[in-house]
């Protein structure tokens, strides 16, 4: 089984922004954790902040992947270009926000990448990457 | 453990409506599934079509749950009662929609509930579910 | 052929408010009526105020009848909830409102439960209830 | 009794045009079965694609005959003229509509004409027009 | 000094149609009236009820006439064809309204037309013309 | 005199539910203040949580009661039956807030319901009821 | 015959203005034009920047003149209260816009003033004070 | 105990205008009337047709009463202005309006101003300001 | 080979209005262009300024010819009713458009005449008619 | 170099309200620490709660002027009299907020009477007022 | 003669992406058809899923090209940016969509890019491309 | 003191770029006057046409400068992603627009990335850059 997690814009912050928030745990050590949680997976792990690097990188791992996590962040509620390229891909896709984007600004109430996407994830925090990762390897009562 | 499931109008068909894209596995059926593979987990479950008496259950379960799980269904794009209640009440709410509400009529796009609550998957089907559950068990890579 | 009548919010004060407007007759009283002259047909009459009952009584009679006639006054124009039950039943629905819904506030011209009904009869008085019934008997010219 | 049919824009293409859907009988083929139903009824039937011919029918049948059937296709959602005519006639109007308005784009979803008619029959098929002669000969529960 | 006088659909009916607030002239009676005031103009008075026969008359009349009164009635809200025209001709164009569209509905409010004329002058009455003629003679402190 | 008292949905958590802001007093204990306060009136008490059910209790109570006190809590912004109902009872019905609801989100801002009352008081807290009352009991400078 | 001009904010600019434009006549200049040609109205003219003293001014000359010329300039398009206040004067009103409303910004196509007057002329340049004037004085053929 | 009433725009012709709705009572007389009921309170009264008036009103009284009743009128709807002033006074402001404002024109269905104060009473007529003043004495069961 | 050209209201004026726009060759002229350089097409020219007229036109050759190019003027931005005929027609339909529509007023930026169209060629002048041909006939690289 | 400051609503308020974020410093305070570090500039303060008044002052210095510097404070976002003011004097006018009014609620994001100045400087706190003056004056890299 | 190809985001993917809608023809097939057909142009290609790449290619051809064909894709939709960048180069642009974006998803059916192009052509297909060289060659009757 | 200048999309293009707005100087040779102005300010200059570089950029810089000048041209009105950016790093932000972008089209009116900057100065030219500078250096009266 091979998962690839992709992170956008600002992800790459997380453990050195507002570390009362997020923990001082970054994303790469949290993503230490999951390799080691989940021994039989071969997991890439991806962040660019740029809107067409996202798009380059699932346009290369949707098509080699069997599953893709996918946190799109701000370009989550502004990008057509990423929603189309979702849906473009053949690989099941789903897609997490650390934080309930239904209980924010209402601009992030939508998610029009998440139109596309298979699953959303949104609240469960770092959480919620694990739980994608369980939906796509089936480790869930069905 | 305690985990509450409730669930609203209409997931009471789930098995005998469309049964090709639902599959013809009741909701109860399905329960039973979670009970046995979760044994150590004391489970209530309710289904009600009434609004008033989701609140109802909410405010019964909400203060003596350690969780609950909620598809509120149609009730989630217009309740603003249902989502005072889920604010009012202490325990951890996590809202699951069978299908991905950002994928459908853009009436379903946002959920009112789902913004007082802590959680929110969407599109994982009855699958949801259980991750919902994972979750609540804090079973999942942190 | 049996055919079931639900009535929605306050349509059980027809007859007894504004009787100079819509007269000191009773909808059971028109049901009599409706009664007398489709002998032949087996009637329920139901009536409810609360929308989570309409949701019971649509899903009760919605699987064993040939038809429902629904009138679900001001949740015509909100419940989701019951606009998903209409779709989920098998048989044919028309929906009926006394007053002609496009001639009164913008929140009453569009009816989401009647964009799941198969017809909608507006403004007809009591009588758009027998032209439902003639539309659900085939008793008409097609 | 003298009741007129007006049929707005494309409606001459019924029994045309996808006639899978609309079935091969044309519309004046229904108006023969409308005249042999209804022997004792003078009726009239115009069509016209045009939105000024409509409002030139309206106006003349208007005002001289018992009751108008008017079907105005996609003048219904655009046209202040038309509607202004129909309040200006003293003859008692019913809109029919063969499909459902309501379920289909939410630009339809409204009639602007049907605001001024009196009774607004939408989804069933050409037999709307027949609920509708009914409605006007009162051959109806009342 | 050679005027014409375009009206819109419906307006044939002044006079006709509730007498008790439109008075029981006719506009060919005030028309007539409008010709003994002004001697010296030559006038011409068309009306129709069809958007392309208004745009008729305007390519017409407006580049052949001195000025033109127009009362688009409820084209003026829907009609681009009919502004676009207005735009198009040489002449003067003064847009009259019976009643003040001011304080009608709120789809009235705004005249697509109008925003292409010179003048608009509503809420007058018939005396509406009158003035808008004057002004187009220029019989007016200035 | 007979006052009744009608609380929607999630009002029997007041006193339970963030007592640093409302206080541990329940509304209960409130209510049997308001008793003590004024010994001639004939209360009644009622509270629910269901739209349905508080449509029955205002049918039930607005053709008796001299004045019904309504809080309709999260339905005032959504529910046109209640509403509806509202302007179907003959007594006089002052609807209450606790909080300002022209303070809070905008979807808040408006009530549905309150269109139909005959007062609106809101942000006065609990103290809203008993000016309430004073109105309906006409104690007031007018 | 009484009647009173009553000039917006910034109509005292006019003839300062922009001349190329509006030319090098201020409105005191065409008001003399005014009295000159109407020896037989005794006039009144008040100009004011302040939304209030507007409204001290109509209030006072509403009740004592025959008539009234309001150009609220941009006080049109947002002043409630002096709406209010020409619905609450008894006698006519007659509002007046120098430029086609209708042609400039969104903003200014409406008038919530001109709502609550009995005509608006819009467009005519300074003439429109005029032709309000004949209107009010009835010099107009009717 | 200090208490300053402030009437906006209009409101000083209460009595004078529509006497069959508003009664021939005038503000000063019903002014005169609170006064007699209430011989402990120190009041002062206020009126002005000027949004700025109103504000240097609001902070002369504002910081040296205990309490002020505004009806803002009109402006209650627009003035951003008059709200960042209640927002900034100490005193407590209660807002009162004599009609039901949610019954009303749409525009009339939020108060900008009623967001920052700590009460909006609406729709109980003149006796709303007694209602505000017992509030503002604490006169009220809470 | 057959293709029918339709051009809408105003389409009649180009060479007649703002020469130094569009210059003073005529539609007829340009026609006459095409015609020489398309031998091998059998075309038919229509113009009409009515919006039936067009319907009408479009159901007529819309089932004899190979192709039809429209220019539906300003009703390509509010005829439900000529967009309706376009679907309902079998044959291939372009539509063009001189200007640049999405350059123009907000109101011009989409075609509810185009959506049923199956090309859209907007801003190449004259020229877009010979576009729209050259796809009709597949003189063109696919 | 003669600039004068205009203040709007509530600014003099500035210093006496809420000093742990505003400071303790008045508005008269900064401007004369302004005078002491432009010792060369002729300043002219303003300040005035009334739309009208800013009107005034603006017509007045706004032509004898070489700059002005403007806070409409809650004007801003809702005056076209004020704007169209700023639009008609010949000065060069810079636009000053003390706090980010994009970073506010939504009705402060944009600006009417910015719109028609030259510069808009907000949320720099009382230096915007330097920073202004400093553009005035031409004291910066350009 | 040189003519830039610039292909947005997602566009690397035609056929290989639905190739029974799509066809199994990639787009660098079809471009070597283009210059097969053209071979007196000088062609350049290039696709970029990156918005910022894309404002680089069009800066550095739109400067030295006699045309550019540009199909920006999902960022037609959203990109101010872009289309700040079209609106500054000199060159000539045409924007082409494969699909008609009249007839897709509302937030589809305006190009905020295409407002600032010359041309655009949609609906056509990959034959777009070679109906927009067309136009850039003058290869069309004028 | 360190500060960062950053430059969005087509930003690059100043001086090149209709010159006889935007005079014939670069950026780059602006930024040339701005260092010898502030010697003693240690700049660094960057430029990109792409949001995810801006994004990388002020990572960069945010966390190591004192203050940054950041000008982001078009995504101002777009990018959610850039403004989550702003609002991550830890130095004083100020937002320049050359142009008023509250005088230009609506959808430049707000700026979302502005939203999470301390200053925005819009409409100085070029002179913005330096007022920002000045700010950030507290060059300035306060």
């Amino acid at each position: 089984m091979k998962i690839t997690i992709i992170n956008g814009p600002n992800l790459n912050l997380v453990g050195q922004r507002e570390p009362e928030i997020y923990g001082k745990k970054t994303f790469v050590q949290y993503f230490q954790k999951l390799i080691a949680v989940h021994p039989d997976v071969e997991f890439v792990y991806e962040q660019s902040n740029s809107e067409g690097e996202l798009i380059n990188l699932l346009q290369k791992y949707g098509f080699e992947c069997d599953g893709v996590v996918i946190n799109p962040g701000g370009y989550s509620h502004t990008s057509v270009a990423l929603a189309d390229c979702i849906a473009a891909v053949p690989c099941v896709v789903a897609e997490v926000h650390i934080s309930n984007i239904h209980a924010r600004e209402s601009f992030r109430n939508h998610t029009i990448t998440g139109a596309k996407a298979d699953v959303v994830i949104t609240g469960a925090g770092l959480a919620g990457y694990d739980l994608a990762i369980q939906f796509l390897l089936g480790r869930v009562v069905k």
